[in-house]
């Protein structure tokens, strides 16, 4: 047998994924209302087809064969590295039975519609009894996936691959320790003032704007496109085709733009996948955890910095006239307002983090059953008390604000976090191996950074597990100092503290 | 065995075709040229998926049983029509190997790409050996398909099911010798001014007034949209998603507005089917001729009318007001300008047929080996001076001017004929069977003769062949003497003839 056979079989595989994700993107951007029942059909189906090709006997044939010792020795690196990947997203697909999978589906699709009427009635007993089922599902796949010390490892291994429920304990303690009285010093300073932001914002033009920094960041628009959506994603449909999406709000100008940087960061990741990867498990992203991380060095390391909008602001004013009379300096202390938020969606840079925390702990412990569901709503609240200082009036703005669980996805959210640690530390090794970055983006040279990042990390794909990355970009595992400095250092200035 | 488990296997089918028309309907309107190649990769997986499934010894083991004489005659008429749809469809998918089917599809490309080099040199030589590679492939799949009469029936039958090369002739002789006489006589009279449909048309007003029509047109657009494209196409992608495509003339209003109308018919006919008929193949359009003719309808007959733009000039005023000064009678006849063309995509109502005798009269004598490839120039020439008096001075004005030869499409055009034809005598119909037609297409109200299409034509889908139709709606059998009843009539109006 010759890896190309096993090249082939997974291209075909690839293929159908990129029918689905057409499908996906065209159902979140496109689809007329009375499409939308017969093209969930259409994906149930070819999503099937696709655990059928990664869970058939010939899949097992290529799993055995290759990993028989003198095979595997005699492969080169990244073939090793594919079917190390390959090996164990088979395992983990057959660890589950069909039927449990099924069933799973279809109480996660009811979970999701008790949880939007439970939220719109901020009735979390409504919510509590499909959650329990859930939660139950949950702790039953932990044990059959398997893992060595915590189950919250191995629903972490779907995201965040390789990285143990004590690695973000960790990070987790040294930055709370580090980050709540970090967010109580700046809540008592002066707030900047951000009315600046609220305003008419022509939607065709946000449009032009949005395209305008796509540009600016070295986004290949040959290779991808922006529409508008409900809520933002990127999806690569293709290496030559990945797609970004937005939101317009006509009275304020963060959601699209920042939205669009956002995106942008995570599009210019996929586009940076070397080619030579096309179609196998090494050419997608290391994690989740890693995927935000560019997307949010985007957002908010450049996007958020003095020095893009010494850059961009002119372009801004050109688009938008109504900033002609207001300073650089005033535009962007109003983006790097901090203001602690129940809703983590609303949440700012400083204060995203400890969203993340408090569902991680939360989540460790259901899933450990050192917590029940009923308990969550006092617990949840108890939490955010701790970290923000504040309560939330009713369970909507509190435990029952995100639809992850009600998906069926507990373990996700730490890649958040991770991503913006990841940020930080790629972001303060790039400043040290190019000195006048600050310079060049003042100046509008993007590609210069951009392409670091794809040398460094674009292009490697899954070839390193996220942990390795790190190590190999910035000589250190991820520590989450350089996040604080980061912060520390540029809300010391925004706030004058 | 039940039918029910063939609907099912049906089923899974039609939900591969439907992921293959949104990736068709992408790679046409949204796609990033750098998506293009890897989108082939995965229609061409997806369309092998179908090819496969259609052809499966399920599929025989289904066609075998439901064919049994005491089985059969136990199904209802609906079960027993979809049976007999089936069964021609297996058996016309197996009668040519696939690797036959696959050689001739890769002939077929290259075929496309060096038509597209001939046509811009003009220089048929060029195109000339593939198109004789071409040809025979198509004499060898006429053999392996079988026909009772003339080899073109075999490729017919793709398009216009039941419908034999006889048939058209006596149609094709009956209507040239009314129309060429008709042509003559009013490229003789005075043509109207139709200047003013030039002039600057900026893109999203023509959008804005090509859904203002579509509205008008009762088109459903929560079960559909519109996009821009090179090539306009409408495309159903399910009962609830049937999506319409147009492309602007900056500087003249005709291809969107027309363009839409036609593309609109189309649409209704597919939002029209029943659906209780959804997945099956009694639920797709009856033949290409039946969807032309729904179309024309709408593109001409009713767009094209004095009616109609009683109805609906004051809404084209608003949104173009340059239109506000020119009586609505010049518009009328500007839109009715008949002007010989070589071109047969430039051809107005009167003449378009006489392009496609043309194309019958040609494809029909060299698949039946009466004329030789290298043959062609001087034939087509000789014809196109003797039906519209007009000589090409090149062939790409000529012979070259299509793609479908290229693309290995021969039995297709007669299609675009029998739709005109059809159109007027299902027209004509509709007139006798709602008197005061003219006024409530006047008044704005295209519902109710929507809705005589929907209950005539559109909701039966595939449950009668083509003949057997035309006959149940009109009471007689295709006659093109309703065609030129309808164009004498309307043009001698127009000219004053």
């Amino acid at each position: 047998m010759e890896m190309k056979e096993f090249y082939d079989y997974e291209g075909e595989i690839s293929k159908l994924s990129n029918a689905v994700s057409l499908l996906e993107w065209d159902m979140r951007t496109k689809i007329p209302p009375k499409g939308v029942k017969d093209r969930a059909e259409v994906i149930g189906k070819l999503s099937r087809m696709i655990f059928e090709m990664s869970t058939a006997p010939k899949m097992a044939e290529f799993v055995e064969y290759f990993n028989r010792p003198r095979i595997y020795d005699s492969l080169s690196d990244v073939d090793r590295r594919e079917v190390d990947l390959a090996s164990k997203h088979y395992r983990r697909q057959k660890s589950i039975p069909p039927d449990k999978i099924e069933k799973f589906s279809i109480i996660c699709s009811k979970g999701e519609s008790i949880w939007q009427e439970a939220r719109a009635e901020s009735n979390f007993a409504k919510f509590q009894p499909v959650l329990e089922e859930i939660v139950e599902y949950l702790k039953e796949f932990t044990e059959l996936y398997g893992y060595e010390e915590n189950r919250y490892d191995a629903l972490l291994e779907g995201y965040e691959p390789s990285t143990t429920t004590n690695d973000i304990k960790k990070i987790v303690d040294g930055l709370k320790t580090d980050l709540v009285p970090f967010i109580k010093k700046i809540s008592q300073a002066k707030v900047p003032n951000d009315a600046i932001l609220n305003g008419n914002f022509d939607k065709s033009l946000q449009e032009k704007l949005s395209i305008e920094v796509l540009k600016a960041m070295t986004y290949d628009l040959d290779g991808g496109r922006l529409d508008e959506t409900a809520h933002p994603f990127t999806i690569g449909i293709g290496p030559g085709d990945v797609r970004v999406t937005t939101k317009y709000d006509p009275k304020n100008l963060k959601p699209s733009f920042f939205g669009t940087m956002h995106e942008g960061g995570h599009a210019l990741y996929e586009q940076g996948i070397s080619k030579e990867y096309r179609r196998t498990m090494v050419g997608t992203a290391a994690s989740m955890g890693i995927h935000e991380s560019q997307s949010r060095t985007w957002e908010n390391m450049i996007g958020r910095s003095r020095a893009f909008w010494k850059f961009f602001y002119p372009k801004l004013v050109e688009i938008f006239p109504q900033y002609a009379d207001i300073p650089v300096e005033d535009f962007y202390k109003a983006i790097n307002v901090v203001r602690p938020s129940l809703i983590r969606i609303e949440a700012d840079e400083v204060t995203y983090n400890l969203h993340i925390i408090l569902r991680f702990e939360i989540e460790e412990a259901i899933i450990n059953d050192r917590v029940k569901v009923a308990d969550l709503p006092e617990l949840w609240n108890s939490k955010i008390k701790e970290y923000l200082g504040m309560e939330p009036s009713n369970d909507a703005e509190g435990v029952l604000q995100d639809v992850h669980w009600a998906g069926g996805q507990m373990g996700y959210f730490p890649s958040y976090m991770l991503g913006n640690l990841y940020a930080a530390q790629f972001f303060a090794r790039a400043r040290k191996e190019i000195p006048d970055l600050d310079e060049r983006i003042a100046s509008g040279d993007l590609k210069t950074f951009r392409e670091w990042q794809r040398e460094k990390i674009h292009r490697h794909g899954s070839l390193y597990d996220p942990k390795d990355l790190v190590m190999k970009v910035t000589g250190e595992p991820l520590n989450h100092k350089y996040f604080m400095d980061y912060i520390t250092e540029k809300f010391s200035d925004v706030y004058g503290i």
